[in-house]
């Protein structure tokens, strides 16, 4: 059928192979699979392509004469998978990656070719997999102003955290099991990092806001330094702790962070367990929705590249951000909003050292709201003590704890974590 | 701006005031606010007019030259909202509108006026208010085979419920707290009886499925009959009591009820408290995803009209449902999943009432798990007693039913409620 848009598909792993599958089901009655190109011709993916064109070079796919539209999901920021979304732009093709890392590092030069010449490049697929936030934030609530992004990003660090909550597990525990489970990679760097939550909330800021995706700009710390007992602490205060990637307007601009936080159990994004993704959206004139789903894994990310392809069949495609990067005049803030914290730190145990710690939290204009020591099963010589906060300012908060990490005679292993708040 | 869609809105109440005022912000950088009509031009609306163009009957704005796109939000599934809407579709002007009653009494006319013509007839307000559902279903699981929609689809019905749960009210002392207010109607008939969250499923199933809206097609049961007894036994198995509606493929077509049903704490449904929506999607290759957001209330409704009149702006208008309701071969299915079941009932306080009750259920092969019964604090000769059944068809468990409430001498007050399963 001449009338059906005709896709090339470079990259044939789990969500390739799903995504070929479902086409040549006809899941998409207005798109038709005509090319493919993978490492090797021959493997068994467990669907058949045997008429299906396949191309040695991904970059055949550019210039085939029967395809309309590349399906970019080879990987990678740099190298095959860039120069394949590049030369297709320049050609007019439109493109759709699931590559995160690729829109995040190249952003302004794909914005350009996409914008510039009006090519659509659609990446539903690029942030929390099936679910779909990118047509929600850009389309569903158009019209609203967004006041505040909250997503829990990265299926990895969800797992890891509830595996915690659940069995009691060290973060080391939690993560060898979420490695043999497959929910997280032999380097599970980029993700316990908070790097690729980093990534994906760029892109949702990008939309949102229209703050330019810049790395720098977002504040990111990781899950590794969460322990056992700061899960048993958080469940004393009716709380669990879940890495949360934040975009919220705060001052002139947009404030970025990823960061483990304190979340009450009452709390829907509390309720987001193992490999699950969610995002929280404030916005008015709406109010606040949340989406929760799979955020990773073969069906979910094919869902969301097969929901692009469905939109460019119907001639619904959009270039990048729909606004170049160079015209992004959004700027990002460096200014955390004021926040409640949980500071858990190891206390010597001795006279006056809960007076000292107090004392310095009090001198930096750090107010106490609740205390919980508890006392120690082994012999140790410090024991496990956790503040939370009234509301504090950033820079207080900061202050207070150089402070106390000088103190080493009184406390160490010092931790903050903002409280999350509705 | 000439290449602004110029808007015609007829309807200012809180919703469309919301509309109006939001897009003379410029909310929707492509679409302007040209002319308004409502009954009364001089009421203050917290919006400035004054520069719009008022028609006193809004059928004016359908022959409107400046008019290209017409917003419906006078409400009413008759009269003046379809001679408005239908008027217009016949002009070949898109329409947005938020009537669901409407959409589902006149879905064949309508769809064949818009789809006939390639018409946009834009309607995500219709449905859960502010969360994008429509858009979801129909765009972001494109390519999906869709097997179960959940659906808790009335504000007002789990207003209710969750306050029966919080505060241990009566159904009619919540339903009084919810009038007060402003979650429920003077007459609330057509929430708590279910009849709106059916018209929105029937909205749903249409999109995902391809079922003809039909009201006979689906198995309505309100939440008059839930008392506070039912919400505490619900509590002693560790769940709650919700009204969703049901649209899921079952043998070879598709069942819809919309009926109060048993939800485990544990599950996203029953964390979704107070007015809000929520709607739970189980699709191929998906996976399961829910999404969850204020379903009622101007702000939300106005987020969803602002949102269809920017994709109309944007090109991406669609037709009602994408497809003629007349060419709508997907069967509604009258065979309801087999279930497991929580059964109440009024059990006299004498000998063998119990032996002889159990016997019933067993005679119509209904097989129970758990029994709870209750001794009462008034001298009551019936005595409430709940069953969990295993898993039950349901031809059996209607003849169960029967039987029992012909036993009138040992048991009256029966009650039957799925229990929801992930």
């Amino acid at each position: 059928m001449s009338d059906k848009i005709r896709i090339g598909l470079a990259g044939l792993g789990t969500v390739g192979a799903t995504v070929a599958a479902r086409l040549l089901q006809g899941a998409v009655p207005r798109a038709k699979l005509v090319a493919v190109s993978a490492r090797d011709a021959k493997k068994d993916r467990g669907v058949d392509l045997s008429a299906i064109d396949f191309v040695a070079d991904p970059l055949e796919l550019v210039a085939h004469k029967d395809v309309d539209v590349v399906v970019e999901l080879i990987g990678g920021e740099n190298s095959t998978a860039l120069d394949l979304v590049e030369a297709a732009l320049k050609a007019g093709k439109p493109v759709i990656t699931a590559n995160k890392a690729m829109l995040t590092a190249h952003a302004a030069p794909l914005s350009d070719l996409s914008v510039g010449a009006g090519v659509p490049l659609a990446f539903e697929a690029a942030v929390a997999g099936g679910i779909p936030v990118i047509k929600t934030v850009r389309e569903g609530l158009a019209g609203n102003d967004i006041t505040r992004l909250c997503g829990i990003l990265n299926g990895t660090c969800n797992y890891i955290l509830s595996r915690m909550e659940a069995a009691g597990l060290s973060f080391a525990d939690a993560l060898k099991e979420a490695q043999e489970l497959g929910f997280a990679e032999a380097d599970p760097t980029l993700d316990v990092s908070g790097a690729d939550a980093g990534q994906k909330l760029a892109i949702l800021s990008a939309l949102a806001y229209g703050v330019a995706p810049d790395m720098d700009n977002i504040s990111v710390t990781g899950i590794e330094a969460i322990t056992a007992a700061d899960i048993a602490f958080a469940d004393e205060f009716d709380s669990v702790i879940r890495l949360v990637g934040t975009a919220a307007r705060s001052g002139n601009g947009v404030y970025h962070s990823v960061e483990p936080v304190l979340v009450k159990k009452s709390q829907a994004l509390a309720q987001v367990l193992n490999e699950l993704n969610a995002l929280s959206i404030a916005a008015e004139p709406l109010g606040a929705m949340m989406l929760q789903g799979p955020g990773a894994g073969g069906g979910a990310t094919a869902s969301a590249v097969l929901a692009d392809i469905a939109d460019i069949a119907a001639g619904f495609g959009r270039p990048l951000f729909d606004m170049a990067v160079s015209d992004m005049t959004e700027s990002a803030s460096q200014n955390a909003p004021a926040s409640e914290f949980y500071i858990r730190l190891a206390l010597a145990d001795q006279p006056g050292s809960m007076a000292k710690a107090t004392q310095i939290l009090a001198e930096n204009g750090v107010s106490i709201e609740e205390v919980v020591q508890r006392s120690s099963e082994s012999d140790d010589s410090y024991l496990p003590v956790v503040f939370i906060t009234h509301q504090t300012e950033k820079p207080s908060l900061d202050a207070a704890l150089a402070a106390l990490e000088q103190q080493s005679e009184i406390c160490n292993a010092v931790l903050a974590l903002p409280v999350f708040a509705d």
